[in-house]
């Protein structure tokens, strides 16, 4: 597989893990996806990985040159379903950024390429794949604790000094499809429920000089069979914190909880004894399937569909939280 | 002080354990609430802790008779309220059970009745008491965590098998006010902050063939300041678990991050290095601090206006939930 990265401002080192552990792939160009964007820090991660890429200024010029089997694509947010679409055009598989758009309409516009190119996507839901969420997933999925009744997901991240494309909603998209679509992913995917509707709120208070960026965030979702579903978003931990995020979740089942916090996984049921703290699976390495995917060899475990879906849910979300209303899913 | 206990459906331990530690207090009657409400249990409490109370089966005719400086009312939820009117116009001091009334007109009856009789009042909130929720209350006024930005609280119970009362909206009054109240409670307490706004979500699936109870719910409150609070309530703990309940709080601020969970106090903030435990501290005695304020010994931790705000705020949320809508408070 031929492998070009666009831009530098996501999570490519998804790609990275991905691509090594593939063996048999290989980035061969470089670019920024905006102007201003850079690349430094990529060039050297990529040549480190024994590469040997291409660098160009534009991603027009590299897709057309080097004629890639996928683009990974992570530069200022909004752009990204922008390339996303040319990409597809050109007959590129794309793995993006998520959000994989930050309006509605470019999600429109992003869905549509995608039914008319039939070329293959995925999107950087990476927190699927760590060890702690496969694991809490398997149980779930394993009816370790019956229907899935209600949710609470949390994201909590560092704020310290962000880049100026992060200050305007237009660049950035807004915190609860940046930072809480993550939260919302996991809702989805632990319930494999439907969103019915949506409350939300978010606040810009006490961002630190950042603009438009919200640093506070909640969501209220209803799922199907009026399962509930809660997110607390934020950017409040404080910068001396042991890592950098915060990130929990906890699903209350008809026969048991399960529980994701400091990166173990913990289950109630009525099977086991007590709290107990379950041990870590491995799962699948971010990137790889999507890599084997492409070339027909299963799916990956994060679909087109749920990028879309999810990706609707935040900016929907977003929109309850700008207008102060419930908004209902279609 | 002469103190009498109308009921046994609810907290009436909190008042046993202030009497326990104020020495000088005796109770010299019991009754039960309403026709067919069992108070053997409560007898044989009394008892052991060396009073000799009269018991009858009516609570006014004990009141007429005894005359007490207290009454504790804690029978099926919604006759809390208005036993309490029927007390405090005779001129006795009230310690109810929470949430004070379980529709919007009782609770204004009672405002009403508290506002006319000049008596004193407080509410069952007893988990304000506890050490570790007390801990993590010092060091949110104390200024650990700066500005009250986003909380998160949680109640999670063991279902069992309720009496009947429990199974009427009528006469149980719904989970968000029975169970949610605390956490509530506790977001009114930690914040200092009025509430702007509640969206709330409850269901009665899945519970077991307990009528109209709800077992799972959430809220989500706008604070002052665009401040948020969320809330996730559950009946679905499992029979098995090792506690009957799962209550825990987290509370984000402009400087730092206070929880409760599992009966420990964690805290994050500028000055500390890591995630640090916090030693618990010593508390107020529940129901002791309510004697002495009908002494004119300083006020008790839970004013009666905490207890008519945040009923206010729970039947509003239960409102929210009935309606799905937003409910804008006054």
């Amino acid at each position: 597989m031929k492998i070009c990265i666009i831009g530098t401002s996501g999570h490519y080192v998804y790609a990275l893990r991905g691509i090594k552990a593939d063996k048999s792939s290989e980035v061969v160009g470089i670019s920024p996806g905006c102007e201003g964007e850079n690349i430094e820090k990529l060039i050297s991660q990529v040549c480190e990985l024994g590469f040997k890429p291409k660098v160009y200024d534009n991603f027009r010029e590299m897709l057309a040159e080097l004629k890639p089997d996928i683009a990974v694509i992570n530069t200022f947010f909004y752009k990204n379903s922008q390339i996303a679409i040319d990409a597809m055009y050109r007959g590129i598989n794309v793995y993006i950024e998520k959000p994989v758009a930050t309006t509605l309409q470019d999600l429109n516009k992003l869905i549509d390429a995608y039914q008319k190119t039939k070329v293959k996507l995925s999107t950087m839901f990476g927190i699927r794949y760590t060890s702690h969420f496969w694991t809490a997933y398997n149980l779930v999925k394993g009816n370790q604790i019956g229907e899935v009744r209600l949710i609470h997901a949390q994201k909590s991240y560092k704020l310290g000094i962000r880049q100026d494309f992060y200050k305007r909603r237009e660049t950035y998209g807004g915190t609860i499809p940046w930072v809480g679509s993550h939260a919302v992913d996991w809702i989805y995917w632990f319930s494999g429920k439907k969103f019915k509707s949506v409350f939300a709120t978010h606040s810009k208070m006490y961002n630190n000089r950042h603009g438009d960026l919200e640093v506070s965030a909640t969501c209220s979702f209803t799922l199907e069979d009026e399962a509930f579903a809660t997110v607390n978003i934020d950017y409040l931990r404080p910068q001396n914190a042991p890592t950098h995020d915060d990130d929990r979740i906890r699903i209350v089942g008809t026969k048991g909880i399960v529980e994701v916090v400091h990166g173990k996984v913990f289950m109630l049921n009525e099977s086991v004894n007590g709290l107990i703290e379950v041990p870590l699976q491995e799962g699948p390495v971010t990137f790889y399937d999507f890599i084997k995917e492409v070339r027909g060899e299963g799916n990956c475990l994060v679909s087109a569909d749920d990028a879309f879906y999810v990706t609707k849910a935040c900016l929907l979300a977003r929109q309850a939280a700008d207008e102060n209303r419930i908004i209902e899913f279609e």
